[in-house]
């Protein structure tokens, strides 16, 4: 199973999304058949957890509409892949700690 | 620096980029600064080689256009991860030995 928990970050005008899958290892069949949380789009997709590219890659395109969608680095910090907004570039660096 | 090598699958109808970070270690500025192989977009794109989740985002955004966009999982095979095709669904895993 996997576990979506939702942060909304009104500091940074983003929701964070963390996801957990229970005991490390999920299925290609069951990713694609995961639902992922429905979340305001009009600002910034966080997404954070340990998983294989190719959900981070279904994770990301999903959450395009967003006004602009990051990843969680832990070494580095929420890194933006994609953005519509003035606001935020692709290839910023927001800290984490923020 | 960061080494692409294209390599046309006519049997899949694909192209497959590999990418090669030498050293092991990317910084963000870097990896956003790249230009990326102009490939034909009638036809699928698979992305392969090891990098932060980030780098492997900003590829699959960028090669959205592409008939279909897969993942190399080197356990699994060619996850497809986005297709405008009826030839490729979504989640599909094709063999790389093909």
């Amino acid at each position: 199973m996997t576990v979506f928990t939702c942060n909304p970050l009104p500091h940074l005008n983003a929701t964070l999304i963390t996801f957990e899958i229970e005991g490390g290892v999920i299925e290609v069949e069951e990713a694609f058949a995961l639902d992922f949380p429905t979340l305001p789009l009009n600002q910034g997709v966080i997404l954070s957890g340990r998983g294989p590219i190719w959900l981070f890659a279904r994770l990301v395109h999903h959450y395009h509409p967003a006004l602009w969608v990051a990843v969680h680095d832990p070494r580095l910090g929420y890194i933006v892949v994609q953005s519509h907004s003035k606001e935020r570039r692709e290839g910023e660096v927001i800290a984490s700690s923020l």
